[in-house]
């Protein structure tokens, strides 16, 4: 009875998935890839699977939550920064007006990043990031924004590592502001993560060696940025590519494009009523030119309205 | 037998070095860290090593073998470049005149690093530096340059793995410089390499995605850019670390200065029959103000002279 309940819990992985066409081609090119005996053998070294975060691994509406991140550090310094009541990007993020905020533009977004990101050592900001995600909530679920992750994609995750695969978050995201948290939600240490970062600096303090954050953009991880850092921090072409924005194309290109099997997959933002539907107009995670390259190169398009039997982990609890 | 000689073969690692002072203070520490029921116990994906490659792992006299390589890639192009023959630095290199070389400077250098290492994608470097590894020789020893790596820190590597150590590189040479051979010689796969780097840029040709090596530096990942290349690499704090030279000194702060028991080394080159003897005056590998923090902080200071049965792993064979 044992052997065939663990046979069964074998035999069918990634459970909170439909059995639907995109999960019957993830789990074909696990088998094919694994399987000593298949022309298509990848050695366990060289099984590196590569995700996106934002929109990906989490939802990234009604904005990406490093911004909300951002307002809340903003809203925490304002007291020692009585001019921020009065100038702009400042003032948006304490009033909460994003229109204002997007209105300031890439140079608004940002000082306000700089302003909330740097100037203090990475370790007192990794402490920082603990605290906001133990204690910050998105206004939608009134839920840590941890807690909105993809229960599909979790399964995944622990799918691929156990069959041999390196799982690795390459987001444009900030680098430093996933990892405090990252092992935990999605059982990916910090040495596989990869995202935006800011420069950093060596300093001795009353003898003591740190890293200061500096208010100075040090990578932008997106787009042709992805296969670039792909390239400086893993040393090697992935095998399969998880996104689902236009910042992930060139990611999916790279990684398809190499010899052998390759899985490219994007998902697709189309429940407006579990998690939100966007796509080719959306300013934030725009889908377009990747999903148009997507039926050129043969990606798997993952429907997350009809594929997913559930969102988030949750739901299954109400 | 079989179970007794297994128990030998446990109770001796690192054959190859005596039975020395640091020998018993390496093994101390790991023994440490590794026992459950030790305070200093580290778990497993915690227990992160860093090593400096020039003059710890491998040679680096009589110049950096990287060097070695840039003048050998002139060489090869110099058909292609008849001005060569008359501009410096290039007339040194095609010379082998290694003090008008360095009387080039920084600049000099800079321009040969840039003429060899950039211009190709990055899978056709890979191919230029895997066939220089076959094929050049080191002048002194008549061997390739990737046979004059220490037997003992080849020992270390392997016993600090077989004790659930991740062993990365922290390097000045280039990063995209080791990763053709570091798996085969040290057993480092390519993510766990760190090193200098130029930029690459992300280009499609003829619809298929290349990274293409800019002449522009990316990142000097030296003294106070060891530090940062670890915390962007690696994101958690080793708990050793390996150098042997000046060059190492913020990388042996940075790691020893974390909580908990750390393991501080520095391999001083003392052996000038089997090896190079220089530290405080040298202009390659100069060991000077972190030889004085090694006393300040209790590193170990292995002598290879004193503390290695053998330097080379050819030297058996002879």
């Amino acid at each position: 009875m044992l052997f065939l309940a663990l046979a069964a819990a074998q035999a069918e992985p990634l459970p909170s998935w439909r059995d639907s066409e995109s999960r019957t081609q993830i789990i074909s090119f696990v088998a094919a890839v694994t399987d000593p005996g298949s022309p298509d053998f990848v050695p366990p070294p060289e099984r590196i699977a590569v995700f996106d975060n934002d929109g990906t691994l989490w939802s990234e509406q009604p904005f990406y939550f490093q911004l909300a991140f951002a307002i809340d550090r903003v809203r925490a310094l304002a007291d020692d920064h009585p001019e921020w009541a009065t100038t702009q990007p400042f003032k948006a993020a304490l009033e909460g007006d994003l229109e204002a905020l997007v209105a300031s533009g890439k140079q608004g977004l940002l000082e306000l990043l700089m302003a909330s990101h740097a100037g203090m050592t990475t370790e007192a900001f990794a402490a920082i990031v603990r605290d906001w995600a133990a204690s910050a909530r998105h206004p939608r679920f009134d839920r840590p924004y941890t807690e909105l992750v993809y229960q599909p994609m979790l399964e995944l995750l622990e799918y691929l590592r156990a069959n041999g695969f390196q799982t690795w978050i390459v987001s444009g995201g900030g680098i430093e502001f996933m990892r405090p948290w990252a092992l935990d939600v999605y059982g990916v240490p910090p040495e596989q993560v990869i995202g935006s970062s800011i420069k950093t600096r060596f300093e001795l303090r009353d003898g003591k060696p740190v890293l200061v954050r500096l208010p100075e953009m040090n990578f932008i991880d997106d787009k042709e940025g992805k296969p670039v850092a792909i390239n400086q921090h893993i040393g090697r072409r992935p095998i399969a590519a998880f996104g689902n924005s236009d910042g992930d194309l060139q990611m999916l290109q790279w990684t398809t494009a190499g010899e052998g099997r390759r899985l490219g997959v994007i998902i697709r933002h189309t429940d407006a009523e579990r998690e939100w539907a966007y796509d080719r107009e959306s300013h934030i995670g725009r889908l377009d030119k990747a999903l148009d390259a997507a039926a050129r190169h043969g990606w798997v398009v993952v429907d997350m309205k009809q594929d997913w039997e559930r969102v988030y982990g949750f739901e299954s609890a109400e």
